[in-house]
């Protein structure tokens, strides 16, 4: 059995996702709605420690401000009653019909002006709860047609938007970055700032790039094909892992939000490793919250969404134990050597040489004797490999 | 640890696989080439029981006659000398430049002749080895551009060669089945009979369909994005599943031929859990050879080669193991009745019952109550998948 | 400009297409219901021929008899109004909360039963409409999970639904024709019969295989990464294409359903040269409704519905005409002829040829020669295909 | 007719591409070895104005300075007698054994020093030949497993290379910059700086980022799935678009380098539209070489190989004159202005307009009633879209 999650293990749940009621493209709702309290409670038994919310998760889109306040209170009762935190908040700019083209980049300058409002509102809010990270998905900011969209624009009224919220949040005193969080398609077309390269890239235009980091959503990279382990660490490298997304994904098709573990269990498993163990000392890489971004399946009632919702907590833990006996096998230090991956960290150039330097070392090119790499000086990669695989699979326990 | 194979697993190799040499589109080859007879021993010495090959693996294309029965006799002095059998025997048909269009289905009528008799010349050989299984993978049967193949045409004459190849190994009296191997693209845009489906579909059409099946591949139908454990279910369920080809992919990319349990772990474990336990009475739905047609990767050298073929079998006992376990434990088997898995099983009708009686049957329509559906009535599909990830990892072991 | 559509090019539309209300997976309606009547009406102005339905579309699941009547009527009454008909039917038995784990193959034996009942009913009503088409897409028919469905039992309760109701409608003299709709994924993460070769091969284990054919869309199986002109070559080859879904698809990803012409624009070219000039005499190849099976984008209101319905059209006769022009073309046939293209249709094999001449013939094998492919007996496709391209894009018109 | 290209169209094409011999996963060569002033010949011909060319497509890896030196002196020559220019050099970092595991992120260092020592060398023919871009394609930089590649590590040796050459070329003082090509896959099962995003964020961490921008290409972003004309639209947007590689994929498959304009043609169409009349007063977005990378394919001879030559500046010329109809026409300028599409352009706030401005005005949200998006404020897409695709096919020339 894996172990019982705890509060240390930071584990939060949006409420959409357990709040999720099974309406997809092909079928309306399975489930009825789930009350705020009920989820923070439950969550609380089941070892989570934090809630995160859209706006029209807590109280619909139009609500008046009586029936939101009302929401907020219960929702901050409850979190008094269990210690649940908020550590992140995020507002919706795709569901309602005003943001049938997006949010900050719809060709609707009228649109734009209302979703900043609809942000900044949320702002107050995500800091009145103790937020600390603030997540822009653009799920609608995006075309299904080249000619109806100057993505160069777009990238502009994006920066204006951002940049915006930067000096809001900056004039106000709010404790709180943002988190930009990329997806290639679905429900758009093509949506902007489709992966988490693209949206580090745009990042580094904004004029308070410090406060703007990405949560990547991994089922999001992998609707791309791309290896969702990789792309952390190249976030983690970068300084801009602000905030991550757990799920799981079945390959490039529509995002399917499954439980983290049940998609590409390998990826998965490396992914916690990095987390866990990748830091520059072997500790965590990474001390956010682990944030599950999942949708119970539309199959299931609600024994099955708590089921579901304990599943990806059990998972992320199994994974980081097995990732732990990883590091810690002599047989698996020994081929990590043999495959030589910690020599590259090692800097390609002797302490202080230049390239002149190395223009005069004719033994790294004039009598290095690259043919001997014909037939030998295997790397080893699949048998390390096949190690990572019976620890996963507790063959090596 | 994983159990040792033996023979009795009946594992199979290509010769093309652990010979691969590392020739891929952006680079030479890697290693030196590997002589059928150290192959035959060494896969001996792992616990295989079976070698395949091409006829250009064993001997060059264009060889002399003389060339060509040296190799066939140091093949069959190794199997002798180890007991190593060969079950399967296939073609190339698309390697050589004369193939570039194709075999079987070429737009040049004499590359089609050509390609008959190669293939015929190839079936004797198969014959005398005791093959039972002659696969053909039409790799180069295809197209890039859609006005450059009458489709129609093609699956005509496919048709034509695979039944004249049926009227000679039946006039022949060689114990001989075909199973046609389908891939959707690469090295060709788009290959006839892309999937498993359509070359059923193709094979029911033919003048001998019973001595015609399928060979699917791991990766293969992975390549669209199919769910190959489904794939082989249905294969399976049209007798059609007449040889099996694995390895491991992760997703839709150029085909990796990975070690199998290298790519999609959890479609892996379903499959063996299929070809183990999923027959009709709980035991092995499929008795063929386990053949593994993988590429050692192109960074190991000689060792990594023998180390990557030992992983293809390791990979499957663990599964094996894993997948009994999973099936005998009481949790897993409440689970699925409660799943109602098994129910899927039960005829829909009653016995005897025509449409009639169903009509006339309030409770099936007009008393049914599918409300109830809307909050109720879950499948707990998400606590077996579960449950299933934990007996994958060794948690329930 | 494209000619103007008339009834003679038997364009029909679904009457969720251009009724679909704008929800998707992150968003409600952004359009407000449309009425039969109205859609009747505007497709016969448009130059539509046919509309068709699932029972859902036409009157609320869970209709009173009376509401559900009353629908029929109306629709009846602008049936009679405009001259349009209805060529297809089918059945919803995926959207209410009761098929979340499919029809005819839930898990659940009484939701089977449920299905059977609500197909028949329709069954009736398809032919007291005149349809000749019955068609079942079967998209809940599937799983997330490789342990929660088993395939076998699935394929076997799917046969005895379509085997019951091939009796019925034969039993009752229908004129009707079953058509199934493949499709590889969503809203299940893998869906039965994934591909147009999946169900063909399914048709063939029937019990009346010759009712039952297949409604390809080409959507669904560009998800998978497939050659829709192709697969629709080989349905045809096959004898299996009874009607057409047309629709556009940019890629593996999510089911865009996007006008017939605003996805792959090529293989759609390619497509329409196929059903209007791929026939034996070079006439249609297929003679059935060009059906639209198309969602117009959230992002339009009622103009833009009548907009993208006219656009499906007008683009289907677009690329009628430019296919007409490609073929006519003498530089085209040249390069057809130099490309081989029609001696793919040239049996292999010789008049009367058997295996043992072919054996003799020493020109196809021992002293063909085939290393003159190397450098030399170019196909010229590329070529080809660039013809094709300026003929779409009326550079040669 | 297309018109012709001539040199101010300023299309340039690979030496390795023209050059292909037809090698690929499944075959070898089809095509004997073209010889480089053959090449310089045939594309002045044509209308090319440009060669680029890996050191080992002029002289094999491993060749002595003198076998080199008479290849470069060859290359010149022909230059000088055509005026065939050579705008953009790159190094094969890719193709021989040594670099198995990757050239500047290989974990062996002596590798990572020979790949400095071999990108340093050419550098210096790359400005002796008056090249202005330095295209890294990175090709086998990455892994196929997750254990076995330290990311982070890897994109601090990536840095620590480039830093190196942007001191190298600045102190020598080339006037030249340097262009990374991303792919995300093939032939490494996942490779680092996968998309022109992750590039763009990469170089931004480097010493010299304005001496580095990115080399997409068509098909290796269309390979994850990607908008490729959105891609580019970006690059510019960041000022990052240094050079550009054109070709032709259709689909999330392997890299099929087909010729620019055979595979997704309304991409293809969009793309020209953007760097032709993109810019900011409706001219040229991107002034550099056209540079054309694919490969002719495998099927043709010779003169197949300048047929697709000829055939890519073709498609290109054909869209050019599309797109200039398409922005051209009064209709199209109606339906951008109703779509909105360059109110987008148009900043969110009014000139001076401060966060609390916003707030305070009240038309911006409480007031500006979204509901009126139910059913209204159609953006008008589809029928850009259909101009967009009459234009394209040519019913609007």
């Amino acid at each position: 059995m894996a172990t019982k999650p705890t509060k240390a293990d930071r584990f939060s749940f949006g409420l959409w996702t357990i709040g999720y009621n099974g309406t997809d493209p092909f079928g309306g709702p399975t489930r009825p709605e789930l009350d705020v309290v009920e989820a923070v409670e439950r969550l609380n038994e089941l070892g989570a420690y934090g809630l995160t919310f859209h706006d029209d998760d807590l109280f619909a889109f139009g609500s008046t401000d009586a029936a939101r306040q009302k929401q907020i209170d219960r929702l901050k009762q409850a979190m008094a009653d269990t210690g649940i935190v908020v550590p992140m908040v995020t507002t919706n700019l795709f569901s309602a019909p005003v943001f049938k083209d997006g949010g900050f980049t719809s060709n609707d300058r009228d649109v734009r002006r209302f979703a900043l409002r609809k942000v900044i509102r949320n702002l107050d809010l995500a800091a009145e709860l103790g937020a600390k990270t603030f997540v822009m998905w653009g799920g609608r900011e995006g075309s299904e047609y080249d000619s109806a969209k100057n993505i160069g624009a777009a990238l502009e009224r994006y920066r204006e938007a951002v940049n915006l919220l930067g000096d809001y949040v900056t004039d106000k005193g709010y404790d709180i970055r943002f988190a930009i969080e990329p997806k290639p398609n679905e429900p758009r077309g093509d949506i902007l700032l489709p992966t988490l390269g693209h949206a580090i890239a745009f990042i580094n235009t904004l004029d308070r790039p410090e406060l703007v980091g990405v949560n990547p959503e991994v089922g999001h990279e992998q609707m791309a094909g791309l290896n969702f382990t990789a792309g952390i660490a190249q976030a983690i490298e970068h300084g801009k892992l602000y905030h991550i997304d757990l799920n799981g994904q079945r390959g490039i098709k529509y995002d399917q939000d499954l439980v983290f573990g049940h998609g590409d269990v390998m990826n998965a498993f490396s992914l916690v490793d990095l987390l866990e163990n990748g830091g520059p000392n072997g500790g965590p890489a990474y001390d956010g919250p682990r944030h599950f971004d999942y949708k119970p399946s539309r199959t299931e009632d609600i024994t099955g969404v708590w089921d579901s919702a304990a599943a990806n907590m059990a998972n992320y833990l199994m994974f980081k134990e097995r990732a732990a006996a990883f590091r810690a096998d002599p047989e698996v230090q020994e081929a990590l050597a043999a495959a030589k991956v910690a020599e590259l960290s090692q800097p390609t150039l002797n302490p202080g040489e230049s390239y002149d330097d190395l223009i005069a070392d004719r033994s790294a090119y004039e009598d290095f004797g690259p043919e001997r790499y014909l037939g030998g000086q295997g790397f080893g990669f699949v048998r390390l490999q096949q190690l990572a695989v019976e620890h996963l699979l507790g063959f090596r326990a």
